[in-house]
């Protein structure tokens, strides 16, 4: 059991009818309902709670933090994500879903652009699995579809991942690494493509099996702390 | 200009009628005017020559090896892969093609597998630049298409790589990582994915771009000597 | 609980008396002991067994095989050498240990020399942990001596490592690369560098600690099967 | 000949005593001259001009941007971090030395910490070649020494590097990754450890060779440019 807290905006399902009809929840009851049933401790934090539902003891007491944007790149205050940061690098687990490739926080956790391409026309996804050694690839097929989504393509801006699990083949012709793999001080993080506010994507049953998968993976226990700031030190020797 | 050259198997184009039609005088003619017209001295070899063409000093006079390989898997001398293997350590690059996945030498510079899945039906390729910014990529667009090819699908049992720099997408589905990087010693190694015997593939420009490219990239000089046996040395300080 | 092959080639404890004096039972022994007392299931398998010890049995009920070798480099028998990689590839953990860095095992799995330069004069050496994140720098001070050991040192000819866990200093001025972590196929590699059979390395609770912690980590359990050949496949669209 | 710009931060040249006695000229004078004399056409940028003089004229006409920066890490404008930034993704090389690990450009790029334990003693350092293979290291020898200067101790808290060529030993036990090779987009990073500002470290000629090799590694021309930002495209298919 991992504790898990899933963070989502939440604005879309509570604004537009076509994704409020998809998620009436909204997308972290969805997500909450696929974790809890999976054996893991959730809590849901939303951009409109104090400090986003962030605290320091929210984030203390939690291994995992799933994580969903889509409107709110700028709206996420710079002194929680700084916070949210400090707590990856002591060894928190970070899953950013979908569109979360353009959150302040995972642009700031891979120093680059992490832009990219796509295309709302509800084409078919399949999505293989390139490492099948990998514990995030446990129990998981050769490939899986999603039947409708939201096309994400290369050049995907991000620094070489430490591992690559999956790489999506889209209908129209593009391919996407859709699972990847970085460690940043003592955390895990797994970005995770497969997800959108008006396609049912995350009630896939082997979309959830991958999340499970990625949740249990970046939460693993980890050794020493890591410093975060420079420290002088006298002779070893 | 760099020295290459081209090793080829040269069997099918003399056995099998459809092979020499697209490739009369062996698909080492067609790399060959490729790379020579884009400024590099080219000489080959192939399997039935003596030491398979691969004596000490054409390797000595080799700045990149280029290799095609489909039926001699079992045919070529582990003396000869031993001593490629160790002129590679030196500094020489090497650039595999297509089924040189499945040879004795890419294998033991991998320590895996390289296996894959396969299936010939004359399918559409797209390869899709996923690093723009490596050098093998200079003026590659971010997909190109090869109309009819035999596909090459996931898992592909290597090593991650250094760096990935294309992924193909196949008319029936799959998803392959088609340009992989790697560096075994001081040799620098591009295994590139498309290539056929009974498809004209090696006569596509961007192919052959390709490959200029990669025999430029894996050419670079670099510095120290890197020993290849265990040394007892003396205190440093 | 992880069930442990600990492989030895136990030469040089029944043949030279200051190995003997060190490991009268065999390196096996301090290692079976050290393993048990954390709570693995341990079974030992030494070079003149048949089939080395090493069966197909043996090897399934392996989940993770530690590796002492010294002087039996060329001994090692082909056949076995490929049917534990291929174990291997299937997902089993690895876990050579100082000298094995020469095994033909490990130089099939690294596909580089995998030479060093060493010096046998008693040095100190400060081991130091530089990825404390990793699962094997677990419970691991930020640095750990071993008051008298063999130096190896740098350059190592082994492919860069997936992660890099432990660096060594030692009196005499080199460095080392001391704990690298590698995945081949479904399985986990850990190079340990620290050990030796006339200075009583194995015996320091440090190092015992890390290599638990090795096995523990490389044990971990795994999804899909690996392919080790080729496959023809139908279309997935 | 690259057209490189050396960037100094240039205070304590002008404040402090001890500083000035070495680097009279400032320590972009030292390495301007440096550089000069090994081909490059170099121009000098310091934090008090506008804009740090780093307009987009200035970024655009420079292949690599050497950086030095001890005192001002607060002081560096959060536009020109991000300029700076946006031209490294489009292909400029980048160069930070020593106490720029903990430049806002640099942990920008890495998204960790760039913590690390250091001592000011002048000790003496002994910087290894790890991988004699990379073009860095060329014409360097297996090993080097640095008199007197600054210790800089591992956990550094960085991303695994993409190579890691240079590891230093200390005369006081410690152990640091010196020479750390990094891409982000399409701009090449190489992040070198000596130097100080009390000690000549710049003045040693092997040090200034490495500098001259990371300037002409940084620079390579490379292919397609990147898109810094998301963009809706139609099917390829």
């Amino acid at each position: 059991m991992v504790s898990v807290t899933i963070w989502n905006e939440f604005i879309q399902e509570q604004t537009e009818d076509n994704v409020e009809a998809v998620y009436p929840d909204g997308i972290h009851a969805v997500l909450s309902e696929a974790l809890e049933r999976r054996g893991h401790e959730v809590r849901v934090a939303t951009l409109d709670e104090p400090e986003h539902g962030l605290t320091p003891s929210v984030l203390d007491k939690t291994d995992v933090l799933v994580w969903w944007e889509h409107r709110a790149h700028e709206d996420v205050d710079d002194a929680i994500v700084k916070r949210v940061c400090d707590r990856i690098y002591d060894g928190m687990g970070f899953v950013p879903l979908h569109s979360a490739h353009y959150s302040k926080l995972f642009k700031r956790l891979m120093g680059t652009p992490c832009s990219l391409d796509y295309r709302e026309s509800g084409e078919r996804e399949r999505v293989w699995t390139v490492d099948p050694g990998h514990p995030i690839a446990d129990g998981i097929d050769g490939s899986f579809v999603i039947p409708e989504t939201e096309m994400y393509g290369e050049p995907f801006a991000v620094p070489e991942p430490d591992r690559l699990v999956f790489v999506s083949w889209f209908e129209g012709g593009e391919v996407f690494r859709s699972g990847c793999c970085y460690h940043r001080g003592n955390g895990r993080i797994f970005y995770f493509r497969p997800g959108h506010e008006t396609y049912p994507v995350y009630r896939e049953q082997t979309v959830q099996d991958v999340i499970d998968n990625a949740v249990r993976w970046s939460a693993t226990e980890t050794g020493a702390t890591i410093d975060k700031a420079n420290r002088s030190v006298s002779p070893s020797e």
